[in-house]
């Protein structure tokens, strides 16, 4: 149950949207920008970078609509999301986005945790610098979601299927719909 | 150093907003709302929990610039920032700041170590639920900012006389500028 009393028929941070539409507003202008901006990272990856890090912060409902966010736009779909938090060492995602994802995990412990060597092995991948900034800035944002949704007890579906249709309406509509 | 191609000539978050202007807009239109925006906690308050936060996640930068708004806005100044972070308990602040600084705490930890008795407490000193929500989104939010400062390394100038002309723009200006 909530923390607060939210429309318990909307499930997961809608219901934070809905309940205070003043932080709404800009909260799902940054995800549309991170997550659905132009970018020379894939929606997908943008994606998987949002349901790792939601997974380290075992919030559920940001790693499962995040999870089937990525699963939907990427070709392998959800084995490629699955094999990353399983070992992402061995998962099937390009050094590119291991690196990302590695730099993403430092972010998620603590800002102060990314060294100039974590940097500097996504570069040596191939990261441009604006790559770099995003996936930052991606992973401190879902370390603000994640709290928020948790922080507040939003209720979390269950059922898989809820996800799916979550990712249709996101890749089709965006965020700010 | 910056761990990407900052312009070192302007100091903390706003090198950041300079680089990626697209990030730039949400963020502080979210900073605007929560800490700025028609609220029944005095924005002095709002900055003292975003202080609070952030002294918590050991960042500096936002630590010294949102305790200097924080005193620039609270009758007590510095001396009420100071001494939340040395005692809570014995800290010249309501008691309801009290418990919702204690529950900023909780967020910045995890949102899954908030619990209904840390919520309850801060409702049975007279806090409202969008008091409750907008302390858990502050909190959340500054774990969000001081992992994107942090985790980009921007330049975080020591003297504190930076931060007192920051606190005097901010007061006047507000974070849209």
């Amino acid at each position: 149950m909530p923390h607060i009393e939210l429309d318990t028929e909307t499930p997961g941070i809608r219901s934070l949207f809905m309940y205070r539409p003043e932080t709404a507003m800009p909260l799902t202008a940054l995800a549309e920008v991170l997550l659905r901006g132009d970018s020379t990272l894939e929606r997908g990856e943008r994606e998987l970078i949002a349901a790792y890090v939601s997974r380290l912060n075992d919030c559920n409902f940001c790693a499962w609509s995040h999870g089937a966010f990525a699963a939907h736009q990427l070709t392998d779909g959800m084995s490629v999301v699955d094999a990353t938090h399983a070992d992402l060492e061995t998962s099937p995602v390009s050094e590119k986005m291991k690196a990302l994802l590695r730099l993403a995990g430092k972010v998620q412990q603590s800002g102060l945790a990314v060294g100039p060597d974590d940097v500097e092995a996504a570069r040596q991948q191939g990261a441009t610098d604006l790559e770099i900034h995003d996936t930052v800035l991606i992973a401190a944002a879902f370390c603000m979601f994640n709290r928020y949704v948790d922080g507040l007890a939003v209720v979390t579906p269950e059922d898989p299927s809820a996800y799916a249709s979550m990712a249709e309406l996101v890749t089709e509509a965006g965020y700010q719909r």
